[in-house]
């Protein structure tokens, strides 16, 4: 790929922004690549998770401008797994090779090349511990901002022996879609990883009830098209602005009111008393 | 307005970093203008407060170079509160028509044109749920960083027709000023509503010592130029950096001391031993 | 020094991103050198600790890029404390002369010119209370960015006048290493004021085990390469990527366990059954 007019380099990682982690990663890739233009995607992705951290790369990065995509949430830092560099169709993702970048390379096309990030040249030597961030992937992010060969990094690895991303697709259970919640917002607003046409497939639609059971707890939701539908205690089930289904109240935190957090297990069904119009 | 040499956007929400929205609000105004220059006001609005919001966008704004501000706060996405695009002297504010704006505007000298951002070509097709801030609000700034003539992105509507923002006024009660606290900052200083003039008018002037009534406490506090000219437990009514009457306590945060948040009423008088010089 | 290429602000400060004093500065700045390019190291500093202040920006200082640092924890504004700009050989740095530059000019060589930020000229002129970042730190930064001289920002000082950093060292006792906690980072790993040289001056080395005491606990520790090569429970003695010794768990927030915080005393000696090779 020839280096794009503009060298966006998009930054992903868990490593908050309370110490200067980030703020010296993003020195590093400018050291190296100083017309390189950085956009945060988050750094709060909590500590060592891996997954919260690839859904979050999934939804965001269809919006990213083509350039360099660097991905850090790295708790096997120091052991074996590899580190890597992957050039797809608009660019290139940059991070350890654990699942985190997977799902959004996918989205992307899919890897063209790979090469585990092995060339010390192109890294920082650290006085100790790597500090994997900053002594191989923001060089590596920043060499290819600047146009460096990706060959030049380390050697080419088969893509198809990356790590897979692990994300769980929803099951059938007696006429249910059992699903889990995928993410919580900053509104407490509850992504499930249940597509919308799963529910039209049970003969639901839009202004249908639901049931909606999580734990011990059951309760009514009904199909609108934006929070602001929902009367002021009604549980409202949305499809979101990611295209995936969605618990919420309006200018209410469903995620505190339910009780419900990442992971938890949500199991959504037509109502007794509304079967849907095909039902 | 011709496009500025640098192409600022400026941009404040309530999104929080935790989440992705911020960073993929950013990365799409950077796709429709690749040479913008983004400035981060602040994401911390707590979620859905629209004064919070209108506040913090009219102490910043005369500090902010000439160009787009993007302002997202907004409890009404999905009903039909307008999404504006306000060309004042100095460029342009994208946002909700919810009074979030219009202090600001009114501070850079009102609103010249408005347009309603109703044409779909400079908007992104969400799958569902408009995510306004990505889909509308982000791509107006970006195409107007980038030159496009602020007509295109909709219909022209009456400047007077926006609505206004509710910006409490202290009033005088008993030969007393009530008012309430506009902002608690990071360091817990409080901000009140109150002009110096407001003092002074009640014979009131640096060195004076005011009595501070609020719930049903009531105590001491000392006119003082700068924090730190108070005494370790004295309570400091100073004229902040932005000009308003502050309570504060010397690397003290009076919030916590004295129990006060955003809203709270407070009420200032001279103290009865020192009705001040013109009194 | 001539202007660089790209003029780069590095930023640090304990302003916090919850209200707009961040975005404000850096509006300052770039309303001074509309070319500049800005790198938040952080702004989570705990309020007025001018100590984590400057071990955070000494840190991070040799992998900044040539330019401007910026930085701001100043507890002591409003007061006689100077403002100053540093010259160094890689550029300038902008702050109060507190301590808070200090370990990290030392780091870049040292001072070869510093003048007491005194011009107005060079300065916003607030409403009120002097916010120093915004009135005077950011425009002097901002100015030395885009190539004004330092000599235009106020009068010529002697660099030894300046307030040194205050680092406390480790000392000697009974043959065991006293440290304090220097930092408690964003995974829990706990970095000590001690260098690997002090253990291996004790007979430690890669592989020992020590005795690790503070308040009135006391556990064992082994000197591992990494974090992932220490058991599930075991505490990792580990030189951190700063090239000092640090306490860790792999995985899992060692200053939570242990109940330790930045300032913390830790005593470090070769377990009994260990004394080390030297020993």
């Amino acid at each position: 790929m020839p280096a794009p007019a503009v060298p966006f380099v998009s930054f992903l990682s868990d490593y908050g922004l309370a110490d200067e982690f980030v703020g010296v990663c993003k020195a590093v890739v400018l050291r190296a690549a100083p017309a390189a233009r950085l956009i945060d995607i988050t750094h709060d992705i909590p500590p060592h998770d891996v997954r919260a951290g690839a859904l979050t790369l999934a939804r965001a990065v269809q919006y990213l401008p083509e350039g360099v995509v660097l991905g850090v949430v790295d708790p096997g830092v120091g052991t074996e797994r590899r580190a890597v560099a992957v050039e797809v169709e608009t660019g290139y993702f940059v991070g350890p090779d654990n699942g985190l970048l997977a799902p959004a390379v996918a989205m992307l096309g899919g890897a063209r090349r790979v090469v585990a990030l092995t060339n010390p040249q192109y890294q920082l030597e650290g006085p100790g511990a790597t500090f994997a961030g900053r002594d191989v992937f923001a060089p590596a992010a920043g060499y290819l901002a600047s146009g460096v060969e990706l060959g030049e990094l380390g050697e080419v690895v088969d893509p198809l022996s990356l790590v897979p991303g692990l994300v769980p697709l929803p099951r059938e259970e007696n006429g249910s879609i059992v699903g889990e919640v995928f993410w919580v917002d900053r509104f407490g607003n509850l992504q499930l990883n249940i597509d919308p046409g799963e529910l039209e497939a049970k003969g639901l639609r839009p202004g249908s009830v639901l049931q909606v059971a999580y734990g011990q707890e059951r309760r009514r939701g009904r199909w609108v098209g934006t929070y602001a539908e929902a009367g002021p205690m009604e549980l409202a089930v949305v499809v979101d602005s990611y295209g995936l289904v969605s618990l919420a109240f309006d200018r209410r935190p469903a995620a505190e009111d339910l009780n419900l957090r990442a992971g938890s297990a949500v199991t959504l069904s037509a109502a007794d008393d509304d079967r849907g119009v095909g039902a």
